[in-house]
């Protein structure tokens, strides 16, 4: 065994049960002992002539596809009984990288199915108590400034299933899958009041969607005349339909149906509106009968994607750990990754650049000994805040709500490499 | 006329025939002079309700696609007499905004067609001079530790077609979209040659295709032991197999077809291998009969999007000029914009974050006259590099090439709003 080979036993632990150093991957220092793991020495020099080198490939298109191999990658969707398109499809994060997800596999939260609009019928009104009242056109809008961030939209309702007494048999689409990243082009929310001239003693904006559900919401309006956005654009192309083609109301780091699709109304009031979606639904029930309204941002939180359920390890020997971290609040400054149910930490790399409200992706080397283990994430962000203990957020808010859960999550690693969702 | 209204006229000159301060529409001080101009007061204070409204909408899918009113937003390709893949497919840059570009229109240089690869058959040898040959299968590779970054790819023969003696009478995806940018996630080449062992005397590293064609380049090594990536996700998703399913090599900067899609072979030598596609083609022709070869990182380059051909101004007043600088050799720094044909020039404001060798989105307001104009954009990039007119350039490369053209794009705006590509 030479040198290079010996060095993995080098690499330092940075936690309990195998994690290591976050740098140690990067550079020569472990990778050498890799090989005898992943990859095979070369039994010849030459590789066999495959059967797609031996003749030309298909034709161009004009708007590509994922390859056929890759059918598995799909968005998994439920329906509330009797209705076509109410209810929720959630993004396959254990088949994905990076912290951009791809339009195609955009998370939906639909409360009356998807409105076919046409972008040249379509209008956006701003009235209420505003000095004039306007009408735009979806080519008016463009004809604004733009700008673009990249932002996370999670759902409300995600991860809701962890309030439940039992730990669900199920995985990171299922569980967390009703959050996504994308790059959002549109035009800034404060320029368009500015414009209509609001009325000093206004606080509040309905928003409302024209999808049949008219779903609305009511926004602060501080929050309107911060860093909201009207979203012309995700990942470079025109808004998707199931994203609310062709105007969607982005308010970075606020909980998804806040961010309200096909967007077609904006009424400044001096108070909420206390809309079915903001009083009834999406509310925090607290053990005392009480309810929190008016939850707006998106607490720290992270979830590790590999390795999660259904992706089995391979037997023993050195891994990544990845996932991803959020915050409503701003950027993430730290995540730390646990192999060994929270008793011992290390701090995971976090993929530059870290942006705020965006998607981080956190990775950390694994040597994994072959034993049961469990794996955990925990998110810091910029405020300082730390991602709570699922009994800690528990303590807090009871069981009686499915909204807004962001504690930390647990993964058991079985023996025979299976990964199972457990409470830890 | 109100004092808001009036506002427009006071707003900040930066250049000469009707550029403003990049800073005047983000605030208050001009947008309400747009009122008359792009949005219009409210007839009545509720919309009617749209068809869309009145009926449930269509169901989930597992799979995205765009609205059925964006089909004009395609790829344009062509391709070799008497083939059915060999050629290329352009961007649609006119219709984008932003700087992700998302898969399914991500340009595409093909040699000969798609192939239809299998990612269990799949394999990718590291040999030549090495201590220890590697062969690698798609899961083997994808347990190493990942790393992503949001990096464009551009084709040698991007705005090839400015070369020309007349200018072209085509628009921004004809003339300049063999330029797009992602999100790019896989892993870091240098990890690989660590543990394959390379001879200290070799200095380059042959990439090889899976494709028909076999396209294969020669890479310097240095290169490669810095920032190349074996990537495997595209935005999040496996990369298509328009753009190298299920491995593709990137060289962040590097002319596109150095990115060898497909990659099925490494080979590690101590001269460049002189394939076809480093020699009668992919090197610059000068005047002097002498070829300039291995010319591998793109030059600083930008070109206006918005408006350019296609997209008609409707009538004097104001605009948002806006579009795409990059360069491989790090950062943008500064975009000038000019609406007199360089006459004079005023800095556009750069989108955050400015990324290292990724698409720049620069945009500035413009109030147009109704007169013609002259719009162009020159980029300046972290090693102080200044975009070339277009002159210049050919002074340097004469016209015998079609390669690496990155001198100042004009577009023409007329008294009826057309906009059309001429020299200037």
């Amino acid at each position: 065994m030479d040198k290079k080979r010996l060095a993995a036993n080098d690499a330092k632990a940075a936690a309990g049960n195998g994690l290591l150093d976050r740098r140690s991957l990067l550079g020569a220092a472990t990778t050498g002992s890799m090989t005898a793991l992943i990859a095979c020495p070369a039994a010849k020099s030459e590789l066999a002539l495959e059967p797609w080198m031996r003749e030309p490939g298909s034709p161009f298109v004009g708007y590509g596809q994922p390859s056929r191999f890759e059918v598995k990658v799909t968005r998994i969707s439920s329906t509330a009984p009797g209705t076509i398109g109410t209810g929720a499809s959630r993004t396959p994060h254990q088949f994905l990288n990076g912290t951009i997800t791809p339009n195609g596999l955009h998370f939906e939260r639909h409360h009356s199915g998807i409105p076919d609009i046409d972008p040249e019928v379509h209008r956006l009104l701003i009235h209420g108590l505003v000095k004039r009242s306007l009408v735009f056109t979806v080519e008016a809008l463009a004809r604004y400034p733009m700008e673009s961030r990249i932002a996370f939209i999670e759902c409300g309702g995600n991860s809701g299933a962890l309030y439940q007494k039992e730990p669900a048999a199920l995985g990171v689409q299922a569980l967390h899958g009703l959050v996504s990243c994308a790059e959002w082009t549109g035009v800034r929310l404060a320029a368009l009041l500015e414009e209509a001239e609001v009325d000093p003693k206004s606080q509040w904006i309905l928003a409302e969607g024209a999808d049949a559900a008219g779903m609305s919401r009511s926004i602060p309006i501080a929050k309107a005349m911060d860093d909201a956005i009207l979203g012309l654009y995700q990942n470079g192309e025109r808004i998707r339909p199931s994203n609310g083609y062709p105007i969607r109301l982005l308010l970075p780091g606020y909980e998804g149906n806040m961010n309200v699709k096909w967007l077609r109304r904006l009424k400044v009031t001096e108070a909420p509106t206390m809309t079915k979606d903001e009083t009834s639904k999406y509310t925090i029930s607290l053990p005392n009968g009480q309810a929190l309204q008016f939850v707006f941002p998106i607490e720290g939180k992270s979830v590790i994607t590999h390795p999660s359920p259904g992706l089995t390890m391979k037997g023993a020997g050195l891994y990544e750990i990845s996932g991803l971290a959020w915050s409503g609040y701003g950027k993430i400054t730290k995540v730390d990754v646990s192999a060994d149910g929270g008793k011992s930490w290390a701090p995971a790399a976090l993929q530059e650049p870290v942006l705020s409200k965006a998607l981080t992706r956190f990775r950390i080397p694994w040597r994994w000994n072959g034993a049961p283990s469990v794996l955990q994430s925990r998110a810091t962000d910029e405020t300082g805040y730390v991602q709570p203990t699922r009994a800690q957020l528990l303590a807090d808010r009871g069981m009686r709500t499915i909204y807004h859960f962001n504690g930390i999550a647990s993964w058991a690693v079985g023996e025979n490499g299976e990964v199972t969702h457990i409470y830890a």
